[in-house]
């Protein structure tokens, strides 16, 4: 059985996902790509740092930094919780920029990437529509600009279907006229578990690479590209049906494994036959076989996609807001958002 | 291992899915479940008579009429099926009325069912947007309408976490003042198979009942309860992760069924395990014994969402209009529609 | 010449202007209606009282009470005014309340009435959207609501152009089934200056009466009709292009009288002519006349609408929120709303 | 008396309008503009050509060539008529190109000016969001592109105070990286008179210039800037409250000269007194004058916005698709937009 692994790395974008994979139910630690978790009041920050081409082989990541933020308590709609995330996410991204050398008076262009008429594919637009713009300020009344204030300028330029035109190709345009320091493009992405669906965020120095996110992007932006550093903030909103099925077989796998631990393994085998040796990769393959037929494998969303993404895009923005601006209030950062 | 049957009814809420589970892989009729199908340019219709009582505990459905019309075609956006889809749609709704005694001259009461703020449950209130609503000219300028229209007016009542109040009391305050002659109600559903997410229509002369559709109702909208005949119109627009999953167990079974069709028992067995031997009701109690320390099986809908239940809802409303009014051409359904 | 007084007593929907045009530029007081001026950082509360026949004849409107509340400054987006306003109404609201005999623990039903599809006639929908719903809690789990809460239900009944029924009629037939001890009803009306749009809020014990708002009622929502008070509160969110010029000549009058007072009189009849010697009532029947031609007399709305009236739904809902339930902190009213 | 001509002639974005008010109500031809007139079915047409300098001067608008429809049935919601518009204003647009110039496979980037956010200044994006776009298919598969489509690309900018961006560096940042033969500008304009607002379309050859429309840009969009050829399409949405009083005081000095035809102008003036004589710059600094203590001249629009602002958005889009690609059928232009 032949397995198609490009396809298969295309079934999460979250580097963590992709790491646990690598390592497997024995979490063996992988040369090369180092970690570092703290967690608490429900908020996981794991930071992983993917430091050479080994580690990056065996994960199949880029190297560089991602901090993925996992909060399991999300969706059940606790203000309270929202509010620690943000902040949480504000210091850990504030430290990221310093970390990878974006000092404070670095100016910024954040990129909404993603279709506004795609509801899990809106995160982006709605970042940008609550993030606090100052470039204009800075260009027209520079003396009136209060210490503690960056310059922010934000656009949200939209996918190929709807303009024609690569939002890489948009991106690059506006930076040649305006020269930011720096780009935060925020992306919607594909998760490997719907768990993490819309419960957990990334941060990462490698920029957008093509094929990533939810919308099938032809172009990446990347430093190479754009010729200034890009961060990415990516939360995933979608899973892909095969890959729902082939996470509950996994689970499925486990739960077995424990209940019967003495003589577990027979036994599990007994329960899911051939489904119980193989390796993720090909029970993956497999499900995508039967799926195949269909036509095409259906990517889904939680129905209450509305108000999931319209809380973590509020948690993000306020969260950009506060670490990009001293004077903005980490505490307060929801009064700068609507 | 016991099954919680009355939990495992409540994932489908079509009726045909639930007489293909009844029936199994070998298709064996069901005594007291009568079944037509005709199928032309991608459209399936079927008309199941559930005639007595047998049948309805055999399928676990109410005595009624159910008929279903299956488009897979309906989501690729081809702007022609969904006109043909209208036109057949309004013919068989039209054919159901006077099946059961609806007249011509009847008034109707539109009910959306369903929250217009979560995307995959805002159906109802999407095909009230686009009915065409002419109760209001009857009532001020009755000699001033046009022959080959009747009395319709449409209401979302919203739900009870929006308002505080059932649907099922608006319903009924708003039929005691106005007194329709029946009541059409549009809710969305769940379905067992992603495929029939949002390309399938069932018209069905049982009324709401309660825990049906997406939102969790409390109390039905039944001839018993409003007085007058109630014809529900569903559409699924999510599926169950737990049922999406056992779905493609199924598949699995019969795809390795198929390929090994001389020795094929024995192979899918060696594959497949316990997974193979047993009934779809247990493979179900499985999947969700195993789903249930996440805490809840998610509730999915395609990411596509917002467009498939937009066309959808056109569908319906236009079929509508033109089943409704004589004087409006169902080969122009479309300009009564926004 | 003939003046069609009905038709210009539509021109504004509130007890103020109405009395102030009464009082004409002299501000004569007026008997039968009793008058109580507060005012404090930047808002104004005006207690009218129309205590009997006299009074309600004078000034065209029903004997009872109404408090308004003016913030010229609201428009400018001051987010620490508006957390003022609401603070305010909502003391007023608990004290209008109180005065007509409605007790902390009577249960409310809350209509917004009004268009939602129509921007400057939304604010009752958008009001509902935010009100802190707690009826559903009451009925189905009444030992596990914490005190400091009564049972608050809503509904946005629409308008007959969408649901083809009155929106009385929804409100009769919903007040029928669930037995609330008051309405408040929110709608959006008319005031005949530019300068009271959006930054005006009326509260009324006499409900509402046909003809009044932007959405040409047909019948009222009175204690007459619907058998339990009904307070109302507006917003004007809109003006007669009529009154809007008509108001302007007002001005005009005004302010070349003040600048020439010596020999004011004449002087403002040499620039106005005979539009200085007619009464009001008589120039707008001229503006009207002159604007007849042109088949209609537009209504206007200010260009910034859409976010005027999220700003102000926002304090009508925070402000009923506190006054509703006194367990909501008039400080942080906000947090009930999104 | 001092006038502020300069912030005057911002009152009205409509050559027309700036050509009727030079002309004055004799309707003296001016030198150096041309006119053509075309009328039938409710839809005129007013080709006015400024040749030179002295004809620039006279109308205060820059050479070039101006096509305006207008259409006062055009708010009744007669769709008919809305077809039909879409059909003469795509014959006019198409004429228009190959007057300047572009030819049939000449590239085109549609650019949707405004705030998205504002109902009154989303005609360019919502335009846009309609508008046919192809210019994906001829990058990525030319081959499968049928004859009779040209390539077409669109973006909306957005707002300053949304981006921190002029839209017009946006703009520019784009046409430098996809290197179009054209723009096409659509932008919401401020008319004079409030019968104009929705009703009326203006092309020009002269691109966007800074201050004009809605949206107080900085910056414009013009051939000297972008190096290619920019035709704006602009629709009136709002009217400055200042200019409808005085609008209608024009009105009235017409009115009563009318009746009064023998002894007309002694007894207009005895209505008027002085607001009979002046000049209408004169007149609109007065009722300026007036209104200035207020703080600021209001700009409104009619209370129908949303549904007039679609309306027009649709016909625009269906016109504009119609003209630029010779595959799309004028006669069901509207079957491309949603």
């Amino acid at each position: 059985m032949e397995l198609d692994l490009q396809l298969y790395s295309t079934r999460t974008d979250l580097a963590l996902e992709a790491k646990e994979m690598a390592q497997g139910p024995q979490k063996t630690p992988i040369p090369g790509v180092n970690e570092e978790v703290d967690e608490a009041d429900g908020i996981k920050v794991t930071r992983l740092a993917v430091a050479n081409h080994a580690g990056s082989q065996a994960i199949g990541r880029a190297i560089g930094n991602y901090v993925t933020l996992e909060v399991p308590g999300l969706r059940g709609g606790d203000t309270g919780l929202a509010q620690r995330v943000s902040e949480v996410f504000a210091r850990e991204f504030e430290q990221f920029l310093e970390r990878i050398g974006i000092t404070k008076d670095s100016s910024v262009l954040i990129v909404g990437l993603g279709n506004w008429n795609v509801t899990p594919d809106s995160l982006g637009p709605l970042v940008v529509e609550n993030a606090l713009i100052t470039r204009q300020f800075f260009e027209l009344v520079p003396e009136q600009v209060s210490p503690g204030y960056r310059k922010v300028s934000a656009i949200a330029p939209g996918v190929l279907g709807l303009t024609g035109i690569e939002s890489s190709e948009v991106v690059q345009g506006i930076v040649d006229r305006t020269k930011p320091d720096a780009i935060i493009a925020i992306d919607a992405l594909a998760s490997r578990s719907l768990e993490r669906v819309n419960t957990t965020i990334q941060i990462a120095d490698i920029g957008i690479h093509p094929g990533s996110g939810i919308g099938n992007k032809r172009r990446g932006l990347t430093r190479e590209i754009l010729g200034v550093p890009c961060i990415a903030i990516g939360v995933p909103t979608v899973c892909y049906a095969s890959t729902i099925v082939n996470n509950v077989l996994e689970m499925m796998k486990n739960h077995f494994g424990q209940i019967n631990n003495g003589s577990g393994a027979a036994h599990t085998k007994e329960i899911m036959g051939m489904l119980d040796d193989i390796s993720e990769h090909e029970r993956l393959a497999l499900v995508k076989e039967v799926l195949e037929p269909l036509g095409h494998d259906l990517i889904v969303t939680p129905k209450e996609i509305d108000e999931f993404i319209e809380e973590i895009a509020n948690i993000v923005a306020s969260g950009l807001n506060a670490a990009l601006h001293d004077a903005v209030d980490p505490g307060n950062v929801g009064a700068y958002t609507h």
